[in-house]
């Protein structure tokens, strides 16, 4: 019987490629229910291809015209964040990719994980934000979380089979991003289109300014943390500009084992989607080949280089709703970068200015999480908006 | 309780980094009985530090005296090969480590076996020269094999816990030791100085040599066939001088697990004694940092280059007695270089002419492939005699 998988942000980077390695393993895999945030057009596309038996838009604007446009392919659909949640849970699934991006990726995870659904989780947030939330949910459910980006896919791989009290510590690679050859200073003014440059993976626009930031780096850090319940101390990061070694796991002898891979987002999915089996990758990739693939660099990371980074950890270890007020203001700051209305440097300005305001509390309830999420928003804004002001007068 | 070792080979490289290792590790390991070839002194000093039950001198001909040397320790011993076999399968013993050099150790690790003791493998012959009769000792005496070499060890760590229905191919790395940069040309005439200097490893002469000539990379594909039960044509090396990288498993989707540590033997003899634990290492060795490590390259290994490496992969491939032949020839042509009578490129003209007159043979009794061994010792140092003797007519 093929393993019924849903798909929740299904018109996303993540999404698209986790239905076309979905297509590939045809007979194994059977897609039961899409959900994507506000893309309608393509959702009915995915709809019309894999004929899921529930779809859900998370945006009520642009659910005009969706019943009309679904109607030839007989599935279900609702409209609403409870929809995508409803997706989430959806009874007759095995498995839910949940490839949302920033916070809204949490409540649906929590829904899959509350229904038993095993998750193969692409949304940082869910773990960064949520993760007491998370494992609180994965014990209740009794599912099974598979990371779904390539450090944690990585990691996952290399800790398989191995006693976790052999474990010394794990070693996140990072490729360091456009930028990690200049200083702050010289990118403090680096322009959308520079940062979107990222010089090894193409993903979506957040990540992508995320991993300019070295802030992607940082919210891995608290992912790893929480799905292999690591102390901090023992999560480590190396730079490593070739992408190719995704990352290492330390033992206790001194020895390494690591986890090398086409720079291609499929295989993790794959993986997620076939575990506990590995099937050869029948979408078109170039294939690592080591013979070939030239020098390996390695390299520290500099803890003063990328503030982002230092944040993330920091709201991390400190806990409560700092994690979620951290990632809500990088979420602003990011958008409004995006939108040339802040200087890149102001990235880690605007998260920090945010941060030192939050108010206190342990973050062990989704609507307290919530709460914070949407009042460092409001902070991120402001602080936005007074950054774009003092960069006007200092033009003048 | 303790694990009771053997170690076979005491007073040669493998042998006493075994000892420092188990010394490390008191408590854990007691050595109850002790093996070397000729080194009586080593050996005494050896028996006074680790107070085993047993020892035995492989050399009549060194014994005057070791009665009276070893008295103060009140431990049995025995003289000559059939002591070596009796050490071997010492019956106090959990794990016998074995690093006899050369073809000398098929018989103690058969021995071993088929008294039921695990082994930690060190000597390449065994499994060269000996795989199927090593599987059937195995099969026989219920007990495990560890490689002790950096490449099986890694390939073995990466192997750990997986489905080997879910892999790929073996990917051996070679340093590609001291003359992978320049041609076979140039090369011919190095000197047994030049050949024993390794860009990474500090081994025994033999190794060392083999390692220049890369029939040690040849001997270790053989040796992953028997090991890992793994098809000829998914065992493939990579050069990679460096040697951090100590090996790599392709899995079916196309990643790859690799193992990477400090270029240090005791790293694979501590896991050997340990397993399935692992310890810290507590003998002084500089741990592998991975943010200070550098670059690490990768090449692909040219067929033509290194006719040893060919020679040793077809003589396994080829099976019957030929692995035999190949390795006696090289053994003693290897003899004959470092004594400085054949030229560093006649060493592969000498195993290949030994290898063209062997006669026909399944090579399934330890008998047939001993003798297989004396008739090659003898066919190659007629071979090594010819092409002294052309050398010194090349000179007139």
């Amino acid at each position: 019987m093929p393993k019924r998988i849903v798909v929740l942000g299904s018109t996303g980077s993540i999404g698209r490629n986790a239905l076309e390695v979905a297509a590939s393993l045809r007979g194994e895999v059977e897609v039961v229910a899409l959900a994507a945030g506000r893309n309608v057009d393509l959702l009915v596309e995915q709809a019309r291809i894999f004929k899921p038996r529930f779809v859900a838009l998370e945006d009520e604007k642009q659910a005009a015209g969706l019943a009309a446009a679904l109607a030839p392919y007989g599935c279900e659909f609702a409209v609403g964040a409870e929809a995508v949640k409803a997706a989430a849970a959806y009874a007759d699934a095995d498995l839910v990719v949940s490839a949302l991006v920033g916070f809204a990726g949490l409540a649906p995870t929590l829904a899959a994980l509350e229904a038993g659904h095993d998750v193969a989780l692409a949304n940082k947030e869910s773990l960064v934000v949520g993760g007491r939330l998370v494992e609180a949910a994965l014990a209740r459910g009794g599912a099974t979380l598979f990371p779904v980006d390539s450090e944690h896919a990585a990691l996952s791989q290399c800790l398989e089979g191995r006693d976790p009290g052999d474990v010394k510590r794990l070693v996140l690679t990072a490729s360091g991003g456009p930028f990690w050859r200049r200083s702050r200073e010289e990118t403090a003014a680096a322009t959308p289109g520079e940062a979107l440059a990222h010089p090894v993976w193409n993903m979506g626009a957040k990540i992508s300014i995320d991993s300019a930031t070295l802030m992607n780096k940082g919210l891995e850090v608290v992912e790893a943390h929480w799905l292999f319940h690591m102390p901090w101390d023992k999560i480590d990061v190396v730079i490593h500009p070739q992408s190719v070694v995704h990352s290492l796991v330390e033992m206790m002898d001194g020895s390494y084992i690591a986890q090398l891979a086409a720079a291609d987002m499929r295989l993790p999915i794959q993986y997620a989607l076939t575990w506990p089996q590995r099937r050869p990758l029948h979408v078109a990739t170039k294939p690592l080949d080591v013979a070939t693939m030239g020098s390996l660099e390695f390299a520290p990371l500099d803890p003063g280089r990328f503030p982002c980074f230092e944040l993330a950890v920091a709201a991390g270890r400190a806990g409560g709703v700092r994690p979620a007020v951290m990632s809500a203001a990088n979420e602003i700051a990011v958008e409004r970068f995006l939108e040339a209305e802040v200087p890149f440097g102001a990235i880690p300005a605007i998260i920090e200015e945010t941060l030192a305001k939050t108010p206190p509390g342990p973050g062990d309830s989704y609507d307290e999480v919530a709460r914070a999420d949407a009042w460092a928003r409001e902070g991120a804004r402001e602080a936005a908006a007074r950054t774009r002001w003092s960069g006007e007068r200092s033009r003048r």
